[in-house]
């Protein structure tokens, strides 16, 4: 099964450069993905193409108008067959993006993103076609196309086939509920700078205990939020009291 | 006074879609940034310039080798004559990025952004050239690109004259500490979907009053931690009183 991936831009410029390489290059050759980056423009229906207009109320910025973006996706939507598509916001005030929503999202087979550009939306818009308002973070962008290629580059991901194993391991932080353990590769003595010994020791349980305090180490210092919901054996457990006491 | 932006990535060709348009193409146009994409893969001092390279202690997936990177780092740091540059990495370990840390870092003369692509890092990067670890949420993407593209356009458009006033006002959600109020422009009526009569009232306090009141409405729906960090009126506390009744 193939995703559909479309995205409304007037911006659409903006993607190649990360939709053209890499993983989320190679995930459409494989036919795991295919991306439609529309703009929107195209579909204003007045002789200027205009996608904005000022704020009915007053006040500073512009809005984004309802018509064009109601009929992109009038349009890319007129020819769906089975299960209707989530329509994305990438805004501000959406729901925070985690993980577990890259998850369910990578079960779809129709994603339709929608990214204003400094402009604000028409509340219109947000009530009558949206399924998702989505936010990748307290911060603000200048438009709603980075946030996009981030959810994309999550969710594609985690489709089927497209990671090989040597690229899958790694940074999965949040699926084990841990932040990573350290690394180290070659040379053991870089400028002096030394790999610590378990590491080249041969012991496998040792390896294998170091790495796990280190994880539970580094999530205590630095997110100690995600050891709520993380599931600890009873070794784990132990060890997590160790450090507290340590740490206090 | 010019920001340097140097940003060290084997996928330099993934950024210029997004710094080549809009609003982070024209602060370079204005001159209130540079931004200079390096290919750390030219720092390796092997003849097959390796950037990577087995885990010890083993296990799936490869670590970025410390050399290219240090040498690229101690490269573009060199010439540095007055403070030293943050140099930035991109990783799920990171602290989460805010916007209050995207006005720190706009303060700053020269960024330098370290992504990997699907490999861990070395911990002697971390450990020696590091001065910062930023995560832009908790989710996996396949490198630090992106994340290294949203830092940059969260720093990049608050440097001084690249916003135009048109651009600046919306979207400005954490500024304020609540969420924005909903927007709308014409038709005051599409296809049977009307604006609310107040905002074609005329009336300027009764429209200000409404924009407030959804403000906070729509934090406190979505957003309620956001709340015990905003600086209310006194009239905002007691509309925020009025408004968590009704939801009881």
């Amino acid at each position: 099964m193939m995703m559909n991936i479309d995205v409304l831009s007037i911006f659409p410029e903006m993607f190649e450069g990360v939709l053209g390489h890499s993983i989320l290059k190679k995930a459409s050759d494989k036919g795991a993905v295919q991306y439609n980056i529309v703009n929107f423009r195209e579909f204003a229906n007045d002789k200027h193409q205009t996608v904005d207009d000022y704020p009915y109320g007053g006040g500073a910025g512009m809005v984004l108008k309802p018509q064009p973006i109601f009929d992109a996706v009038t349009y890319l939507t007129e020819q769906e067959k089975s299960t209707p598509p989530r329509v994305i916001l990438m805004c501000p005030q959406g729901e925070r993006y985690t993980q577990k929503k890259a998850e369910q999202l990578a079960q779809e087979e129709h994603l339709i993103f929608i990214c204003g550009h400094y402009e604000g939306y028409d509340e219109r818009i947000r009530e009558h076609i949206i399924t998702d308002e989505i936010s990748i973070g307290d911060y603000v962008l200048t438009g709603g196309e980075l946030g996009a290629m981030v959810v994309i580059d999550s969710v594609v991901r985690l489709l089927p086939g497209v990671l090989g194993s040597e690229q899958s391991h790694l940074q999965d932080s949040f699926s084990t509920g841990l932040l990573e353990h350290p690394h180290y590769t070659r040379p053991a003595d870089f400028r002096g700078m030394k790999v610590p010994e378990v590491l080249v020791s041969g012991n496998h349980k040792l390896i294998e205990d170091w790495r796990m305090k280190e994880s539970m180490r580094r999530t205590l210092n630095r997110r100690p939020d995600l050891l709520e919901n993380a599931n600890l054996t009873d070794q784990q457990k132990k060890w997590l009291d160790k450090l507290i006491n340590v740490n206090e």
